[in-house]
C-alpha cells in the first residue's frame, strides 16, 4: 500500500522543523489530521502571516514587523551601550534579567566556518557600522560560551579594536547558587583566573 | 521589549504539534524565519493540501485521498482476514513485515476512558459492521501491548464474540534476537505461559 501523496508531502514538509526526523514527522502529521485539524489550519495561516510580515530591524537585526523595532525606537533605553547576542531568544533572555537597559545587536548566528557561516552571514559589517554611530561607547559581547560563541566574540572584539571601539565580554564563573563540588573543572579554573578583588 | 505579535502567533501555533513545548516552538519559529523560509512556505501549503484532500477510507478508516483506499480496493489481498491496528503508522509497520496479506481496520486510537476515548471514538460500530460483511472469517487484534491497547483488544474481542465472530491476538513473547538475560520479567513470564509445542 502506498501512503497517499498529500500525506507524504505533509510528512516531508514537517521535516524542515529543527529536531524533527521521519518518525516524529509522521506522528505530527497523524496527530494534526486526526486530533487537531483546527491547530493545523492555524499553523498554516500563522506561517503565511509570519513569512509576509516579519522582517529584520534596520538597527538591531532582530525579528520585527516594523522598520525599527520597539526596543531600538525606545528613547528611554541607554543608547551608549550595545549588547551583541547570537539570537532573538538570547535577547529575550537578557531582557528577562532586567539587568540591562541598553541596546542590542542580534547576529542571527555565530561564526562557524565549517557550516559556511562567516563574518558576512553574522552581518559583521552592519554591526561595525552600528557601533560607529557616535553614540555607542561600549560594545558588550554576550555570545555563548561555546567554542563557536567564544571565537565569534574574539573576532568581533578584534574588528572593533581596529576601529578604536571599546568592547567587553560578559563574565564567566560559577552560576548563582552553584556549588564548587558540582561545577565542571573548566568553569572552576576560569572562575579562579577571573577572580575579583573584594 | 514585546515580541512581535505575528511571531508570537507563529510560536503559539507551532505548539499544536505533539511534543513541542514553548522553548522548541520558539526555536522552530526562529529557524524557519532565519534559515528556511522556503521550508516554511512548503509546510504551510502542505498543511492546507492535507486538510482539504485527506479523508478516512470508507472501509478501513485509514487516511486516504480516495473513497476507498488502494489497499482495501486491491483484489489481490485476502478478503477473509481483518487486522485491527491502532494507527496508520502501525498499519505501515505491519505492511513492512510482508507477513500479512489481508485487510485492515484502523481504530485511530485506543480505548482510554480518562481521556474521553470510548467505543464511539475508536469507531467500534463501524468495525463491527465491517466484520459482518460475510467475507471476513477472522479478526486479528494487533493493538499495542500497553495497558490501554490490551484493554481495547479485550473489549473488541468480547463485542465480536457476542456477534459470533472469531478473533485472535498477535503473539506476545521474546523479540527475535532477544536474550533472556536482557528481557523484562513480565515479557519472560508471558513467554513461558504462552509457550508452544514443538
Amino acid at each position: 500500500m502506498k501512503t497517499p501523496t498529500t500525506l507524504e508531502a505533509l510528512i516531508q514538509a514537517l521535516r524542515c522543523l529543527p529536531g524533527v526526523g521521519p518518525k516524529s514527522a509522521q506522528r505530527m502529521a497523524y496527530h494534526l489530521l486526526q486530533r487537531d485539524q483546527a491547530g493545523a489550519g492555524h499553523l498554516a495561516s500563522a506561517l503565511v502571516d509570519a513569512l509576509t510580515r516579519i522582517r529584520h530591524c534596520n538597527r538591531c537585526n532582530t525579528f520585527t514587523e516594523l522598520e525599527v523595532c520597539e526596543l531600538c525606537a525606545n528613547p528611554a533605553r541607554d543608547h551608549r551601550t550595545l549588547c551583541v547576542v547570537e539570537t532573538p531568544a538570547d535577547l529575550l533572555m537578557m531582557e528577562q534579567t532586567l539587568a540591562y537597559g541598553g541596546l542590542y545587536f542580534v547576529l542571527m548566528g555565530r561564526l562557524s566556518p565549517l557550516d559556511g557561516i562567516g563574518p558576512r552571514e553574522i552581518h559583521l559589517d552592519r554591526l561595525l557600522n552600528r557601533a560607529q554611530d557616535g553614540m555607542i561607547e561600549e560594545v558588550i559581547l554576550a555570545t555563548n560560551f561555546t567554542v563557536e560563541g567564544e571565537a565569534t566574540a574574539h573576532y568581533i572584539a578584534e574588528s572593533l579594536r581596529s576601529l578604536g571601539i571599546r568592547s567587553s565580554r560578559i563574565a564567566r564563573g560559577l552560576p548563582v547558587g552553584g556549588e564548587l563540588e558540582n561545577v565542571d573543572s573548566g568553569t572552576l579554573a576560569q572562575a579562579m583566573v577571573e577572580r575579583r578583588a573584594l
